[in-house]
């Protein structure tokens, strides 16, 4: 499989918080970093995420912002 | 300063690919993990971005994509 | 700080609705004119946004979308 | 018409530039506030965009970013 | 009206589900495809949308990902 | 493989047009519906896309603007 974005990390699901639609997946990638992802719960449960699963994270770069300190 | 955002990752500046309104970023994060960032060379000029730069790297939770394998 | 973003204006914080993950911020930006921006709670409460503050609207270039009459 | 997003600010167009496949508008809003939308060449031809065109800015809620300073 | 957009779909609305803030369209494309969209609540009750509805479903290019099995 | 976007159709690549940093990938998908991706060369490249491949595409739901005539 080949996904067209530039931005592919492996992380860990650490937790999983459901709203009325939507839900935001909390996950751990490499060097203890914190990520987070918001979708559809309909999309959460036709994944069947939990806790520990390991996921591919993906971001196209155009959703890339740089800050400069 | 605070960002609204769930993703800040503090990233290094590697290369730097400009076209003609656009340009490409590619950094350096943590644990060797590359991403990149398109951004109009409006903006990569105005930042004044060049190689070796640390920079964070911004993504709001609602553009990152989860993919089970 | 410099923020690799076409779009950014000043706008003043006029109403906050919590939901189960996220929130939406009103905003009111120069010339009366009204934003709105959706974040995940945990993004809200990190900021501390309350009605009055003021922030910076950050939009990138392709999220923009033109509509001609 | 009604169009399902929180951001609609009418802007009038003030330069065009062309890039290889995408081109990037620059926009004056009310309070002489600077705006840029990308896009594919193929839509700013097929809109038949010039400068002084007054168009709708179109933004999703979710792709607003807020930065506190 | 014209819109920069690259994929411009007409869809009739299916099912319509609302949560705290947001709320989650389902759609029926030809071919009996479906699509989904998430917007604000508030953006959901000023269209006045319901089922059997006909709208234009739009996505700007940049945001549409690839995937080669 | 699982994906966490509520839109995924199925399309073949029907031409590739090469800027400087970006790519437009033109597809066709079910009832000669036309839709088009943009997307860095690099992963153009990288996913080595031709004419005739058949790709799936995928949009988050967030990323679907509705507009009702």
């Amino acid at each position: 499989m080949k996904v067209g974005a530039r931005n592919r990390i492996i992380g860990k699901v650490t937790k999983i918080q459901e709203g009325g639609v939507m839900g935001l997946v909390k996950l751990e990638i490499p060097a203890k970093s914190q990520m987070g992802s918001v979708l559809t719960l309909e999309s959460l449960h036709e994944m069947g995420l939990k806790e520990g699963d390991e996921v591919e994270v993906v971001v196209k770069a155009v959703n890339v912002l740089l800050i400069k300190p």
